[in-house]
């Protein structure tokens, strides 16, 4: 039953009904062990956990008294509460939900620790960063470094002693990562000394355990500018003795905490590397072979931070529902004498606002978990053909997914706030912080514009539009069952037209492009939110489709209702959503360059 | 010339050049003593005092200390820099721009105090609010009040020795004015001993002068529920001694202050009337009309909201205009080695960001600064039918300047932030608080789902359709003329789409509403958007084809860039904004009520 942070019975009827994880991969390599009771009991304990030990301590603000990381006297401090989290989260396995056993896990499918750390950052997204960046930079090192810093690493991290960061940001380089200006220079030992300053670092530094283990990208002396010449580093902030204890500081020192318009409990520092020259580091992988494997860690970030979207979009929006069926204003409709007042819900307006809410999250969350899904299903694949294929899905899915969650999150949060009124503006109710919290999903890992970019630059031309193909294919035998389905024949056409939209789109922008480059870029926000529009269409027919056949054998009112809810979400998301993506391809695909043609001085005289 | 905080510029461009003010209305009744130069010299003074005196306050936080108003041993404190604002606010005589000079006046047109008042907006969101209720509370005193208090409190509101508030809202009546709690029980001198609670006061309470004076909305014992028992009273918080100066308190005790996102300055108040009895209010107007006399009140604030929106989008604007000029990212289109990085401006994406910002702002002033130019125009009119055209005009725009200013504003103050990256999260740049302060404008004053419900409910049906007919005929001239104009004709021709989609469904709605009435309650805000979308299409049509004319003439290079400017947002705007109204429209008419079917069980299981 959802509360107001989470929803596991939405999480659950994604996995069992619509993904059908039981019968895709459960009990199959390489998910061997795991059964579908398994499942249930790790995404109720992940709402449990949430709800009862995170959500608690989600508010910035006590009685006007803030809540934050603070950095004084040279120390970074993480909020009091959050060292129990830390422990307990550990404690807990949610850590290592979907990694080996070797690795301290329990090597469940992603989609599954998908849908849990989902209900973690509705819980309380600035606490969670810090487990998401210790797994991400933990998996790095697991995959890319040698047996001995795997040793001195890896146990600690998956077991919470030590966290985990990824330092990629310069003053100077941000999108632009190629214009770093951190060297490594190589010792006589193997290892190297690196130096510089690197700003944005999420928990760069903090008082919740006693080592940080930063993943560190930086450019060997000599070595070519821009991307190709970037090489990767594990640099832990203390060095590590070598019976795997603590040693001596490694000279990573903290330069700033930024104050930020939300997540105020999570420490974003400015590290300086090296100021003394003391600071050692540990090559990862081969020289120059930076920026390939930080992508292994940005891609999955940029696949978490749709959760994050997601999670805060859900939260704020039951938060909203609870809201609109207890708060009583004006009379029910039609009513002509000032009357007994009503639950607002009962507005046509409010229903709006929360119908949007629903549908936007109900799809964006599917949409992300689709994402983990394909990767588990790449695992799982037997031929090369079925792993490039997924591989492929997952490529194209990851920027949709970063910002297309992260865009519509925002929308949601808006709307949560406006469904509260007055109220929602005051920071006696979460979902005023939700709102600042959620701003910087858009933002970090890789701005939105930076996601679109790499859509429309990157993806799309991929293996000549192999991977458009690919995806938009998928949509078909959804489609394909809901023309068959008189209910739902009218919003299957809809999407239809969108998919059709898109693939024309697609390809119009490829013809444009050689004698307008710049038409394509400046189509790109606007066309990945089409594709986003588009899929969550796709995927609300197929949750549609589930629910009217899960409907026929309903027993209990409760399930009734889900089902139903399930229903006329699709049908409201479609009709207002999706159904408007053939115009808005439309206009994208014309020639229309007066952004470029404006000279810089015309903007504003 | 348009620093980072206002566009003067701009602002007589749509004054002189646009809206014609001159030949239109300088120096004829009533502003026979106003002519060009003297509005020139009034909108650069505003401009050069808000940026001057008004922006340099701005920022609510400084090194990570807040700058608020503070409720402290039950006494209320405005930022202590806002003592010295208020007063130069007030000898500047920026109160009383467009009021006449027996009130202390220059006697102005209202739209050339709007063009003021959108800098002071621009550069002080939170500040501005207390001039900007003191004015309105006076105005309506002056409208309503018998002249014993119009002499108790005129001039002192007008020189600003007191201040004003408006009170509407109760816990428990909020959207739902007609649940009001408040009472009021005649005494026998003919003043009224009053009592109850009111909730979200705007400088309800502070320390900035030795007075308020509340407008306060109170039923009299007896008199029927809802809006038509509602009477209105003006209410000091310190009783006023027979010679004019300050006496005892009137029983008027805050209660709180409320914590919220944004406008920290403005202290939001919780205030006790007649805790222990003696609370004295004088009536304004009649007994039960207070409903009728507050609108006045109201919708003049609802006009100033769309300023709001405008101001705090323009200043986002400008600096995320001066920040992409500056901030070195990236090297050149085309670039395929790693060079020398440039301004981000030169980036696509960004050019498009900045432009979705450019072309908002500018329609939006344009559209929030017409609404004043109706009133002008319905001041100076002649005719009986003239007046009422121009009533009927203000009427349909008010609910669409106060929810589209202030819903696009927000789009703005978004990309703002998304332009700065990862900075514009942070405090120590504006933008970051400029979104904050940016949130409340669509909620206050009514929410914008309220001024949907008004543009639908009432204001599209009131004389038989006669308001909206009023308003699209308004575009005929404008469009005609880009008709017959090559460059503009496209563009022309998409807005006159737009035009004709508005009146065909405005139209079905309301046969859809005769079987359906939920369907144009549902479809109202996106629908009041669709309004504004069109609205500013043919507004930036007409700023375009003026442009076009000067171009031919501009004297300057600087003049150049600014015509050209004008064409090209007028080009982006209605390409890309405007002309997806139809599509929009669309899906608005049609018979989608999955909003209403869905029990309220089914949101969320």
């Amino acid at each position: 039953m959802a509360s107001q942070w989470v929803n596991p019975r939405d999480s659950k009827f994604l996995l069992h009904e619509v993904l059908k994880i039981d019968e895709e991969m459960l009990g199959k390599a390489p998910f061997e062990g795991i059964d579908p009771e398994m499942v249930d009991m790790v995404v109720d304990g992940a709402a449990t956990f949430g709800e009862g030990e995170l959500a608690p301590h989600y508010p910035d603000e006590a009685r006007g008294k803030p809540i934050e990381a603070v950095f004084n006297d040279n120390v970074v401090r993480a909020p009091e509460a959050y060292k129990t989290l830390w422990k307990h989260f550990a404690e807990g396995g949610w850590l290592s939900i979907s990694d080996g056993p070797e690795l301290g896990g329990q090597g469940l499918p992603s989609v599954v620790a998908a849908a849990c750390n989902e209900f973690f950052f509705a819980c309380n997204q600035a606490f969670t960063l810090v487990p998401m960046l210790t797994v991400g930079a933990a998996r790095l090192i697991e995959k890319f470094c040698s047996d001995e810093l795997k040793a001195a690493f890896l146990k600690k991290m998956f077991d919470g002693t030590w966290s985990g960061t990824m330092c990629l940001t310069e003053p100077v380089a941000g999108s632009d990562v190629g214009a770093l200006k951190a060297t490594a220079k190589k010792n006589a030992d193997g290892s190297y000394s690196i130096s510089g300053t690197k700003c944005f670092i999420t928990y760069g530094d903090h008082d919740l355990c006693e080592n940080i283990v930063h993943v560190v990208l930086a450019r060997i002396e000599g070595d070519p500018v821009g991307t190709q010449g970037i090489s990767i580093f594990v640099i832990p902030k203390n060095r590590v003795n070598p019976d795997g204890s603590v040693g001596e500081s490694n000279d990573v020192v903290t330069g700033n905490v930024e104050h930020k318009m939300g997540i105020h409990g999570s420490p974003t520092c400015t590290l300086n590397f090296g100021e003394n020259g003391k600071c050692v580091g540990y090559l990862m992988g081969r020289e120059r072979d930076g920026m390939k494997i930080m992508f292994h860690l940005m891609n999955e970030e940029r696949q978490n931070i749709g959760l994050m979207g997601t999670g805060l979009a859900g939260s704020a929006y039951l938060h909203a529902l609870a809201y609109a069926k207890d708060r009583l204003q004006g009379s029910s409709m039609g009513a002509r004498a000032p009357g007994k007042q009503v639950p607002i819900i009962q507005h046509p307006d409010v229903r709006r606002m929360l119908m949007v809410q629903k549908s936007v999250v109900e799809g964006i969350r599917l949409l992300s978990l689709y994402c983990f899904y394909t990767m588990d299903k790449g695992k799982a694949a037997t031929t090369e053909d079925e792993k490039m294929k997924y591989q492929a899905l997952i490529e194209i899915l990851t920027p949709i997914v970063k910002a297309y969650c992260t865009d519509m999150g925002m929308v949601v949060n808006h709307l949560a706030v406006q469904t509260y009124g007055g109220y929602g503006y005051c920071r006696d109710y979460p979902v005023e912080q939700m709102q600042r919290d959620q701003r910087i999903n858009s933002i970090y890992e890789g701005t939105n514009g930076i996601q679109a970019l790499d859509l429309v630059s990157r993806k799309l031309g991929m293996s000549g539009g192999k991977l458009l193909t690919l995806l938009l294919n998928e949509t078909n035998a959804v489609i394909g069952q809901a023309l068959d389905t008189a209910e739902l024949r009218q919003e299957a056409q809809r999407v239809e037209e969108a998919v059709h939209a898109l693939a024309t789109t697609a390809s119009a922008l490829g013809g444009i492009a050689k004698t307008s480059p710049t038409v394509p870029l400046l189509a790109a926000c606007d066309l990945l939110n089409c594709f986003g529009d588009t899929l969550c269409g796709w995927l609300h027919l197929w949750m549609a489709l589930t629910a009217k056949k899960a409907l026929n054998s309903a027993e209990s009112e409760e399930d009734r209702l889900f089902y139903q809810g399930k229903i006329e979400g699709a049908k409201f998301f479609v009709n207002r959503i999706t159904s408007l993506v053939p115009a808005k391809c439309e206009v994208l695909a014309k020639d229309e360059t007066s952004a470029m043609r404006i000279s810089e001085g015309a903007f504003a005289v």
